[in-house]
C-alpha cells in the first residue's frame, strides 16, 4: 500500500509509558528517536503533558510531563526530518503550559478525549491550534459509544480547527467490519479539509489488521509502536506496518535493529503482548483494568476463571 | 458471525507438532480432546499419517503417524461428538494405508499438497473417499503461485470427489485483500457441493484476521490451534476464532482452561508465536526454514541484519 498522504505516528514512549509511569531512560527515548528518524517515520510522540498537580512527580518518569527543554535535552544533537507529538487528556487538563510553536520543539498536540468531554477537548485544540501546532482529537472508548453521541460529537469536530481525528479502538475490542463502519462514518461528518487517523490496541492480535482496514478506508494517520509495546496487548506493531507501507521514504531495517538492541531486553522485564485476560476484556468490550489487577495477583494465569467472572461483570 | 455450515477444525497436534517431532504425551492429547470436545468444536486433527520408511520411528513420535489403534488408545472412554482428522501429505505417501471409515476411528482424511503434485493429491483423495471418508484438499504456499496454475488445479479438484478445499497460506505472506482475491477464486472454480477452507499462519499476527476475512467470504472450514501452537510463528488461535463465532454450541471456557493448564507450560519449554525472524519471512513470501534455523544460532535476535539477508535471497 502506498498513498503519499499517509502518515505515521511512533506512540513507543507515550502508550509504552502507561506500563512502567513513563520512566524511560534518557538514554533509551534517544536511542528509539534515533532509530525513527532513520527510518523515516512521520511522527513520533514523546509522552504526555500532563498536570504535575494531578501526577506527583514523586511517582512518574519525565515523559509524564514532556517540558519542551526535556524533549531538547534528549533529542539535542541528532539530525532528524521527524515530527514530535506529545498527548494532552482533554479531562486533566490543569496547569501545563504550552508555548508559542516556533519556541518549541513540539509540532503536533494530540487532544485524548472521551465523546463527554468533547466540549473540553475542543477548547484544548482551538487554544493549541492558536499557539501553531498541529492538532488531533483522539476519540476514546467509541466501541461504548451509541452513534448518536458519536455523530453530534463529530459533527462538532467538523467546525472546530483540529487537523485531524482519531478512531480510537480503546479496548481492543473492534472487528474489521466495525473499523471500516467506523472509518467511514468520521469520513462522512468531518469536512474535507480534515483526515482521520486509527489507533488500535492488540487484545485479539487485530491491531495491526484494523490499521490495514482504516488505511483502505482513507484513514491517512496511523500509530505504531516499536515491538507493539503498550499497556496489556500493546498497540499495532510499528515493524509490521512499516513492512506493509510501500512508501519508499520508510526503511525498516532501523526499526528492526532497535526492537533487537533496547526493545527486546525491555520485554524481559516488563510484561506486554499477546496475553489471554486481555484477550478475554476485548472480546467483551470491556476497559482492561480487572485485566491488569488480575495479572499482579497469583491467580494471573486463571483464564477461564477470570472470563466466567467477567462475564457476570459484563451482564 | 453465526452461519451454520461453518466447521472449526483444531490443529493443535498435527501442526505444533512440527516444532517437536510430534512427540506429545498421551496424557496431552487426551486432555486436548476432552477440551475440544467440551467446547463443542466440529473436528480434531490428530496428526499425520506419515510413511515410516520416509520417517523412522526412531526419529519421531506417534501423532507423526497416527495409527488407529493409537487414536482409540488415547480417545477411548471420553465421552464426545468431535470428529476426528488426519493429514497425508501427497508427495510423501509410500506404504500407508488406510482401514475403510467403519473400522477406523478416523472422520476424514486432509490431503496436503503443493499445486505441482495436484494429480497425486486428486489419486489419494479418490483412494480415501472410495474407502468412505471425508476429504479435503489443503492447497499449500499458494502465496506463490501463479493464477493459471492455481487455476488450472481448481479446475481438476472441481471434478474430482474432495468435499472442502483450502487456503493456506503456508508463508504467513497474504493480507486480507489477497485472501478476499483467493476465497473468491476457490469458490467461482469450484462447484457448488464443494466447501472453500482457510488455513493461515500467525507470521505477520495477521491469522486470525484473515481468517475471519476468509469466512465473510464464505469460507466454511476454518483452522485454528490452542494459544496459536505451531512451527514458528503458529496459527490462527482457537481461542480468538471461539470467541468470535457466535455459534451457540461453541463454549470458550473449557478451552481457556486447557491453555492455562496444558499450553502455558508447554510455551515456556517450546518458542512459538510472534517472533521477529518469521514476520520477516512472511513479509518476503519466504518459506519459514531460513528463520528456524537462525533460531537455532547465536544469532537468533539479530533482527535487521537477517531482514538485509534475506532481502537478497529473495532478490
Amino acid at each position: 500500500m502506498y498513498r503519499e498522504q499517509i502518515k505515521v505516528l511512533d506512540c513507543t514512549i507515550r502508550d509504552g509509558g502507561l506500563i512502567n509511569n513513563h520512566y524511560f531512560t534518557d538514554e533509551f527515548v534517544r536511542e528509539i528517536y534515533k532509530a525513527l528518524s532513520a527510518s523515516g517515520l512521520d511522527y513520533m510522540e514523546m509522552g504526555y503533558r500532563n498536570s504535575r498537580e494531578l501526577f506527583p512527580p514523586a511517582d512518574y518518569g519525565a515523559w509524564k510531563y514532556c517540558d519542551d527543554d526535556k524533549i531538547r535535552e534528549v533529542t539535542d544533537g541528532i539530525d532528524s526530518d521527524i515530527k514530535l507529538s506529545i498527548m494532552v487528556d482533554a479531562h486533566r487538563v490543569k496547569e501545563q503550559q504550552f508555548a508559542p510553536v516556533d519556541e518549541s520543539p513540539i509540532d503536533m498536540i494530540r487532544v485524548a478525549t472521551y465523546v463527554k468531554d468533547m466540549d473540553k477537548a475542543i477548547a484544548l485544540v482551538r487554544r493549541c491550534h492558536d499557539l501553531g501546532y498541529e492538532t488531533t482529537v483522539n476519540v476514546m472508548a467509541i466501541s461504548k459509544e451509541i452513534d448518536p453521541d458519536l455523530v453530534e460529537a463529530l459533527d462538532q469536530l467538523a467546525k472546530c480547527p483540529v487537523d485531524v481525528v482519531y478512531v480510537v479502538d480503546s479496548f481492543g475490542a473492534l472487528y474489521c467490519e466495525q473499523v471500516e463502519y467506523l472509518v467511514k462514518l468520521y469520513r462522512y461528518h468531518l469536512s474535507d479539509n480534515k483526515e482521520v487517523g486509527i489507533h488500535c490496541h492488540n487484545n485479539q492480535q487485530l491491531a495491526y489488521a484494523n490499521t490495514i482496514e482504516g488505511i483502505i478506508h482513507d484513514a491517512n494517520y496511523v500509530d505504531g509502536s516499536l515491538f507493539g509495546i503498550g499497556r496489556g496487548p500493546g498497540n499495532c506493531c510499528l515493524e509490521l506496518l512499516i513492512g506493509f507501507l510501500k512508501n519508499p521514504k520508510f526503511k525498516l531495517s532501523p526499526i528492526l535493529k532497535v526492537i533487537e538492541e533496547q526493545l527486546l531486553p525491555m520485554r524481559n522485564e516488563i510484561e506486554w503482548g499477546y496475553i489471554l485476560p486481555y484477550m478475554v476484556t476485548g472480546i467483551l468490550n470491556e476497559h482492561p483494568r480487572s485485566a491488569i489487577k488480575m495479572r499482579q495477583t497469583d491467580q494471573k494465569d486463571k483464564y477461564a476463571e477470570f472470563y466466567e467472572e467477567m462475564r457476570d461483570v459484563a451482564g
